[in-house]
Formats: C-alpha cells, structure tokens, sequence
C-alpha cells in the first residue's frame, strides 16, 4: 500500500536511500529448489553499478550484494530473499549546499510538499540508487523464467539521434558504453555525449527491452494486463515519463489493416507474420517477443544555473556541480530488464495458480 | 489477484461479458456521507455510449446504471456501492461465424491460449463494453475529487492528424462528435473518418487527459508513484499501446535545460514556469495540472480479410462485417477522464491515511 | 482494503445491505473450464435460508441466485462470476422503531461512529444476510476443491449443552433442525431451544468445521498461514467471539506429551496417531482432517429490555419484537464451511502458483 | 502473497531464519514525522528475548536493532523502515541429529512436504524467532498509537492453572518471570514450570492482550472486522491454536441478556456497563478496552521420546536435548502485545483514509 513494493506472487519490497548505511529488498514468492548465489545477481548489479566509464557518475561503489535469507544449502527455500548492498561512497556534505534548495526537475520539492521532511543527501529515497535493489531482484526473477526465456535490452536513441534498426545486432550492445545495439551509432553518441558532458549539460534517451521465448498466456485480463503491468514497471523507473508496447505511440497514425498481425500455421504452431502488438494481445501475451519501450528524461542535474525556491520561499538559482549521469538513460537499460523480468516471473506463476 | 480490479483503498472491480445479461461493477473505499444518485453517474455514461454518431458502433444500449447498494437516503453508507448496467442490444448471433475463428488484432487466440474456452460472442469479456464499468466507477471517484479537481479529456490526434494545439478550446470538445478541442482539425477528421468508415477500415487516434486543481502531494513512490499508477490505468483501456505523461517519448531528445521546470514565488507560492513534467516529479504530483496522453491502437474489427487461422488450427481468411468503431479511439475518451479520475481518488485517500 | 473481499488468488467481494434492492458478490480467480451453474450453488443457499423451520427467523426469502457473469455454456471462463441474490421480504417499516436508537450487542452504535450515517433497516450491512453471498462463493470454491476434499460442519454446543462426541454421526447432521451430529442431544436442543424462543431470548452456540482429504502443503507461513486465514475467516462471520484449530483453547492445559501427533508409517505413507493440532502444524496442511470450531454470541436482538442511547444522547430501553433467530449459530453451519471452503480454495490455488 | 508480510497502510515484512546471518522485516506506511530510534525499539526486543530467566531458553542473543533505513535526522522521512537483527548465538551442529527427522508437533514434515526442502537448523523459518521482527514492528506500531492508547499483555493462565482475575494487578506483571497479573498465582506457576522443566517437559498457556484508550471507529467491516484481523494476528503466531475476542469461546453458553453490553450516557459521553464483547462490535472498536486472548500449545521440543519418522520413511523415536522454552506461552506475551499493536495502527490509518 505504501508502494515500496512490485509484484503479486512474485514480489519485492524495496528500501534505503542514496546516502544511508545500506540499500536492498525482501524478494518473496521465490519457489523452492532454485539454486542460488550472490553470483547469480552480482553481474546484473555490474552493469548497472556507477563509475564504470566516463559517461556514468564517478560515484564508486562496488555494490557488492549479500543475501541473508531465504537460500539453504545452495538453493531457494520457499522463504523470503532478503538482500543488502552497502552504501560505500557517500559523500554526505556534498549536498549541503542544495539542502534546503528544491533542484528543478528533481523530486525534492514534492517530497518536501508529501512528507515534510527529505532526506536531501544525493536525493535520499528518490535517488536512482533505489534501482540497485530491483536489478538484484530481476537477477532472481530470472532465475524462475528459467534458460528458454530470454530479456535483453538496449539503447535506441540519445537525445535526438535514434539508432538505425536495419543495423540492430544484440552483440554490439555488450561492446560499447551505451548498450547500442548499432556499433556506429554508438560512435556517434560518443562524439555527442562527450559534448554534453563536457557543457554540463545532460540529455534523454529511450531504451528498449526485448523478452523472448515467452509463452503464449501470460497477463491477467482486465486490469493486471501484461501490458498494463510492465507500463507501470517501466514508469516507476525513475526519470521515466512515457511507455510504449510494440508500436507504441505510433499505432494512433495507423488503420486496421497495417496495424494488425495476420496468423498463418507453421509446423503445426500458430505463427504471427508481424508484431505490432509487441507480443500482447488483450493483454495477454500470444508468444511472439515482447517488446515494451521508455523514454527517461535528461539528467535534471545539469551546471547551469536554474530558477528555482528554497524552503523558506525564497528565490535561489540552483546549478549542480556533483557527480552525475550525463545520460541517466544508459544505466536504465539493466533497469528496464529487471523490471521486465519482475513482470514476467510474477505473471507466470500468477498464471500457474490457475491452471497455466 | 486475477485482475479485475483497480485501486487500492479507492478500489473497483468489474464484472460481465459483452453479450451476457448485464455488466457492472462493485466500488469500494467510497467515504461515507457522499451525496451520490443514479443521476450523478448517467451523463458520463451517456458519453461514452455507443450509437451517438454515425462515427461509433450502431449497437443500440441505453446503458442506464443502477445503483444496488451503498447509498441510503441519498448519500454514501461507506459500503460498497454496486452498480449494474444491463445489456440490451446483444445479437449474439452475428458471432457465429467468427466462433472458430481467431480475429488478428483481437484478444481470440490469446483469451483462448490462455483460458482453453472463449465467450466469443462480441469479445466477452476482452470486450471494450467493460470500459463502461470503468465509466461508472469514474463518475464516483469523481465525487471524492470534488469540484476543485477537474478531470477532462480530448483527442488530440487521429490517424496521421494532429490537432494545432494553439487552437486549443476546451468548449469546441463538446460541440463536435470526437472530443476534439480545436474546431478547424475537427472538421477535417470529419471527413478523413467518413473514408476511413466507407472503405471498411479503421484508425487509431491519441487521448490527452488533464487534471487541473490537484495538490501537491499525491503519489506513493516507489512503486506506486502517481505517474506509474496513471500508466498502468491507461494501459489497462483496450487496445491501448503507449502511455506519456508531460512532455512523454518526446523528453528523450531534450536537454536537461530544456526539460526542467523552473520555479518562482507568486503570491506566496511556488509557481513552475513551465510543465514538462506533466505535473510529476519523483512520482508525486506537484500541484500543476496532470497530463497524461495516450495511443489507441485502430480498431481490429474490419471489412478488409486477413490472414488467420481457427481453433482447428486450418488457415483462413477473416473479414468483419458487424457494428464497429472506425476510430475506437473517440469513446476512449471518457474512458481516459474516469481513468485518471479513480487514481486520483484513489490516491487522495491514500494520501490521506498517512496524515496529508 | 476497504474490507468487502477475501481471499487473494481465489477472491470475492461481497455486497448489499439486509434491505435494499438485492445482495451479491463477485468471485474472482476462478479457474476457467469448471462446469457451473446456477443449481450447483442453490443447494448451499437453501441450507443457510431463513424460515426454513421455527427455530430460525420467520423473515421468507427464497435466496435464488442468479449468475450474471464468467460462465459460458456452461463453464467457467476465468473471468469473474457475478452472483446476485435478489431481497425480497424486506420489511423495511418494521425497523422505524429503533432508527435513531442503537440496539445493545449490534453494529448500530459502532457504524453510526464509524460513519456518520447508518443504514439502520434490519442491520443493513451488518446484517447478518450479508453471509448468503459467503455461501454463494462458499459453492464455487467447493467445484475448485473437487470431490476428493470434503467440508461438512455441524453445531456442537448450544446454550451450555454440548454434544456427547462418542455419538457423533454425520448422517444425523440432516436430520434435525440444528445440524446436530448427536441425534439424542439435538432432541434435548429441541426443548431448550423452544423453552429460549418462547421466553423471547437467545442463546449461543458452538460450530465445528471438517475439511476431508485437504492434500498436506497448503498454508502460506509466516503471516497467511493457513490456521491463520481460517481464524480470520471465521472471526469474520457475524456475532463470532472465538476461532479454535484442534485442541484449541484447550492445548493450554496441555503437556507437551500429551498435545504432540506422533508419526507413523502406513503402506508407504505417513500417518498421525492423534490430530490435536487440527490438521495443521507451522501454518501448513499435514494432510489430516482439518478441524475449525468457532463460538456465536446469542442473538442481541431479544424481548427482553435493555439499557441503552439513541443518536441525540438521551437514554432509552431497547426491546426486540421483529422476527429473529433465537440461536442464529444454527445458520452459521453452511456459512462456517463456505468460509472453510474459500479458504482452501484460496490456497490450493496458491499453492499451486509455486510449484505445489 | 507469499505471506511474509502483514498490514495493508501499516504493513511490515519480515525475513531470516533462525540460524541464518540475521533476521529483520521491512516496516512500510510509517507517516512522517514521527520521532524514531533504535532505543524506541529495543526494550520491547529486550522483554521478549531469550535466556533471561531460568524459564525460557538458554540461547543467547543480545538481540540489537539496527535501523538500515526511513530515518533521518532522528524522525521517519515516510520511506520504509528497514530493521535488522544479527543471529549470534546460532550452534546449527546442534541440529545434525534431527536434520532429517520430523519432530512432532514441529513444523518439520509441513515444511518438508510443501516445500522439498527445509533449513532445519533450530526451525529455520519456522522457529519462534521470527517473532523478534514481529515485536520491532510493534514498537514502531506504538509510536503511531501515541500515549493515548495503550497496549499491554499478561499470561493468564500456565497448562491448567488460570489466575485469580480479582487479584489483576498490572504493576504485577513486571514482578515475575512470566508476566503473571496475579502475584499469588505467579509463585504457584513458579514451582510447576520448574517441575516440567526437570521433567523435560512443556507445558501451554493462555495470554490476554489488553488494549485501551482505542477510538471508537476502529475495523473496516465486513472481510477485515478489527476482531478478523486480531483473530488473524494471533493465530499467526507460533503455536496459537485458539483465539478469544471478550467472553470468547464462553459467549457460547450465554442468553442474549447475560451477553449484551448495555449503554448510557456519563458525562456526555456513551459509556458501556459491561464488555463482553472485547470493545469491538460489528467489526468495529466501541471505545471500551479491546480484549484478545489466544492459547499456546506446550512447546514440542521435550526429553521424551516420541515416535516419528524421517525424510527416508523410516520409523524413529525423537527426544529432543537442545534449549527449549518449557513454556513457549511466557515469551508470546510480547509478541501478542506487538500484534495487538500492528493492527491497531493499521486500522487508525485505514480510518483516516476514510475521513475518520
């Protein structure tokens, strides 16, 4: 109710701020007998850890995570996972500064507004730190979708340059800093996020998540779609303002006759001969890959002075000088997979229960 | 659990198929000493209502709700109000044809993958005939809004036409038959959709849904932030493929100075300078309107065959000759404003409980 | 969250009040390709039906249940099942006399503080016909449960007369108004309970629910545990003051030697020598009876005056004269195993969610 | 879902097993604002933890709360309330010998069975030490209440001796090892559990929660009544087999005029001559002290041996020689107190969230 939480059947529970002793999560619904290890999530938590090239933050932190429950003797117990990662470098008094400050395009001035009280140290509960904690539950959530399916993800567009998708190929994504799926527009976006970074400036991106291999029958028609599951996943994540399935906004300039998959048979299986639909149907998922894309806002940290007000009403401009993202969008991508795979495990079992 | 309903204290579930004998639903955490009639939900109802214009479906319904419980000499008891729309004009034979038969586009293969039984008759309960539930729902939470939270809707795109947002009129909404708030772009989808209708295709269309005179303050981060709770709604309305809020997809190409929302003191207030943010910011609203948009796929249902195979798994072609929306997009209109209207009840009262 | 429904996978909502229009409830979660009609839950309905002998209130409703939704041809489809119950010897005029007086031992004085306003027309909500929805969901989960797992309950204790347990027989349980395992005790019953009628007062009982054949697994530890969900679902029914599993109460006075099940083998199966703990050990099924005994409070509603206030704060004597249940235990039977029932239900389907 | 979690606005979720790294839960719904530090929870730990007195285990844990994270400053910040409790004195060898036995009355074969799996290391999830997270919560719970509602424990009664209730004396019950009200009674208990505990035997008890200055108000009928969630609350915990609300069990036995509470007017106010009803009426608080009790079952874990079997099918005999509770019903004092408290708040919130 609180909303620190995702998931029915399968589900995890958040907690920590940006600067505290720690952050982590409880993850619930694990079924029994699944061999698990800290080894089985830290590389998930690697790639979306800070400090790892010139265009994420040089904030250091090895995110290191611990599980503490839930695993006996190798493998998952039926009991809840509970899962801490240390907070390391927390530079505290960096944000002295900014404390009674409301930063533009921040969540500081609706927390004041909400609760009354903030935890202004590197945006406390609000910092996309909190993100660490749903990878590490995406690793698990993998873990139960089994080797048969797949969730992989990538960047398609920085600022205004999109990638070209005739070129898209998942093995570039792992061979340049961005997650692009097209190893010469990652070139470009190189020479542009330079320029940005070095402006202090930041910039937005869209980022695309692809499940393969799901089985026809996943989503709970009519308000726990698999659809409307995922759009509130991905819009969780924070910087997010717009989701898309399949052909997302684009359907509105559609007809019927373009936007619709046409069925043939092919060795004895139903087969889609397009996919629009991004592999949802009615909500419900008919076994093509699914396909669900967001676009995250630039980084609302940025150098140059900006209007603003502080606490007591006065006017202030506010310029950000710490260590930041010039494009929060690239850490996004090993996001946007956990909250896919979060989705998609909960709805299989969810699915099970009933006879799935 | 299974989906058919939405909120948390606010909360509605949904009931009934397409051809059954009644559809409705029932409406909790409605707070007691509510003035509330059968007179106060009508209107929203009669606007969704299919057979307005030769631009919606010729099913004939008069959709009068009728209140069964919760309301005692005119005003909420706090019981669950249920409410209950009977259907009328419900030939179901005109679905004989297609009983076999996978529709592309529709919810048939999936419903039937997933349920291994289909109430094929008008799409049962995959029917866009459930958003009237929604509609009733909406016109309550309404109630708890009060007057000084107005929820509106428009269409601001149909097929490959925008409206001109500089001609933005909320009064032109009303006086033409696709909620369009500019008059001249209304006038021009009047005949765009005639072709469309007279060649037995479809179109897809975009919904902007505003509130004005929210507080500042409502969402539940981290999960149920207010945007993530509005994508979630929004994506949940049939054939729905994409979800903004603010500036949406669109703040992928911005910079950080773009996209920020500067803020002034005006009158003893804080004031933003703009509203990139769509009203949100760290999934709490800020006290500026909120604006949610989102892509209604073009309706399935049409004249042209397509590709597609039965239950037998034999391949055939299916054409749709019944009563249908060219642009289903239209009634999503009032869909849209009850939407946003339940997730702010909703989260008022959430909001509420923890002392706001 | 607003309390109307139970239950999380297999869930229903229940609504109406004692007086309006008609009472219902929507069952969700049901597994699709169940056959189910109307005359599968008429039977359950009939068993709880007021009027049915001189020892139950003389209030004549025939209670036929009308399934609006979630059935095709016969069979469940997966999406919910709308049940209606039309009220229909509603005298509402009867209840003029104590609309502004709260009757001692009811809900009156509580919901009027809770709420500001009262349905005052035979309890409204707090009416104890809300329990017929119960049973109606009751029989549905009965077709998830299958014929392997049996529920049966029956009265134990009325007033200070307990059964002599020796003689239980659940034959007898038909054949007596009371639902009384023990032939010669319920004949005993009959006399005091004529005797409690007569002088205008009421008296309390003891119900004892039995669930056969539960498979050992179900119970979700630590806090859905399946003693747990039982003591919640029974504590719900109306005037219940006490829930036991097994021994219950009783175990206080227990060593641990006497209150342990010992185990044994038998043809390749586990066996207990004993079934104090009711079938359930650490919030899970053994795969023994599982034994649920639940206390009603006498009827508050009696001749006899007593003391009390009406809304403007002056004081009264309440006295009863309307039709009413001496012992409205007797009725609670079929309610007590449609909440045994749902709860099984509910878990089985969890269960099943994670593997089991 | 899962089961780990209990509260819907106050809502905690605990993990860890017995001999695991640690234990802990998540406390979510915590408004702001609220002064909160370790020393506010520690105490309550300290009067439920093991091995300060000769009648409970031996086991010795120091049982200190870490706060991980919802504080900030020395006040909650509404983000969720992270407590941790590191596992010391956890000898797992000590369980070598039952590794792959079932203990009767433990939850050994439930475990096994449902899940495949078991940490059998001193009960893993199952042991009682779970309850230490339950009693963190409720000290939070507590600050929530405020100084106006109180919330206290006693035990009432040890295996068959019951307390003299004219000699209540709540001074007494921080006087004696076992939370006794009634001083005379305590030293009688004093020489039986030190002969059941040279016996190598256990024995239950009966614990009764009192909880005053509660509003009237309080419980969101029909599904989650205050009494079904106290019912539910109780029965969760370890060894709970029965649970009272007021007369209890005993209503049985009553005529409705011996049952009701009757009413009149002091000082302007509504005051009740009696309570049988445990101040709860129709689901809802009546402002009179709420009053639960609930039964535990002997400890299982005693010298003499018992007949079993283990995971092969092989018949054993088990005795159990570790360090055990002769009366697990002393340290449950705490606990129900905790639980009493954790619905209480719950359902202040939810009746906020309503307008009350």
């Amino acid at each position: 109710m609180a909303g620190n939480g995702f998931g029915q059947i399968f589900r995890f529970t958040t907690w920590g701020e940006s600067h505290g002793p720690a952050i982590g999560c409880v993850v619930e619904g694990v079924p029994p007998r699944i061999p698990l290890a800290e080894a089985d999530i830290q590389p998930w938590l690697d790639k979306r850890r800070p400090g790892s090239s010139r265009f994420t933050t040089q904030r250091q932190e090895s995110d290191k995570v611990q599980i503490l429950s839930g695993v006996f003797e190798g493998q998952t117990t039926g009991a809840p996972v509970s899962l801490l990662i240390a907070n390391q470098d927390a530079r505290s008094k960096d944000y002295d500064a900014i404390k009674d400050q409301f930063r533009p395009g921040h969540a500081d001035f609706t927390y004041w507004t909400k609760y009354g009280i903030r935890d202004y140290r590197g945006g406390g509960r609000a910092s996309a730190r909190e993100t660490a904690s749903r990878v590490a539950a995406g690793a698990i959530a993998r873990k139960i979708l089994g080797n048969k399916i797949s969730v992989r993800g990538a960047l398609v567009q920085m600022g205004p340059h999109e990638i070209d998708r005739k070129r898209w190929d998942w093995k570039a994504v792992d061979e340049n800093p961005f997650f692009c799926p097209d190893a010469a527009t990652a070139n470009k976006w190189e020479s542009f996020l330079d320029g940005v970074r070095k402006a202090g400036s930041s910039t937005g991106a869209v980022i695309e998540i692809v499940a393969s291999g799901v089985p026809a029958g996943l989503g709970e028609p009519i308000y726990d779609k698999l659809d409307a599951d995922l759009a509130k996943a991905m819009m969780s994540i924070n910087a997010v303002k717009g989701v898309e399935i399949g052909d997302g906004m684009g359907v509105a300039a559609l007809s019927g006759e373009t936007d619709a998959d046409e069925m043939r048979m092919k060795g004895g299986k139903v087969v889609f001969l397009s996919n629009h639909a991004g592999g949802i149907l009615g909500g419900i998922s008919t076994g093509q890959d699914v396909v669900a894309r967001f676009a995250v806002k630039p980084t609302s940290s940025i150098l140059t002075p900006l209007k603003s007000v502080d606490k007591s009403g006065k006017e202030v401009e506010v310029s950000t000088k710490g260590r930041h993202d010039p494009c929060v969008g690239i850490r996004a991508v090993p996001v946007g997979e956990a909250m896919m795979a979060v989705v998609l495990a909960d709805h299989l079992l969810r699915h099970r229960a009933m006879g799935g």
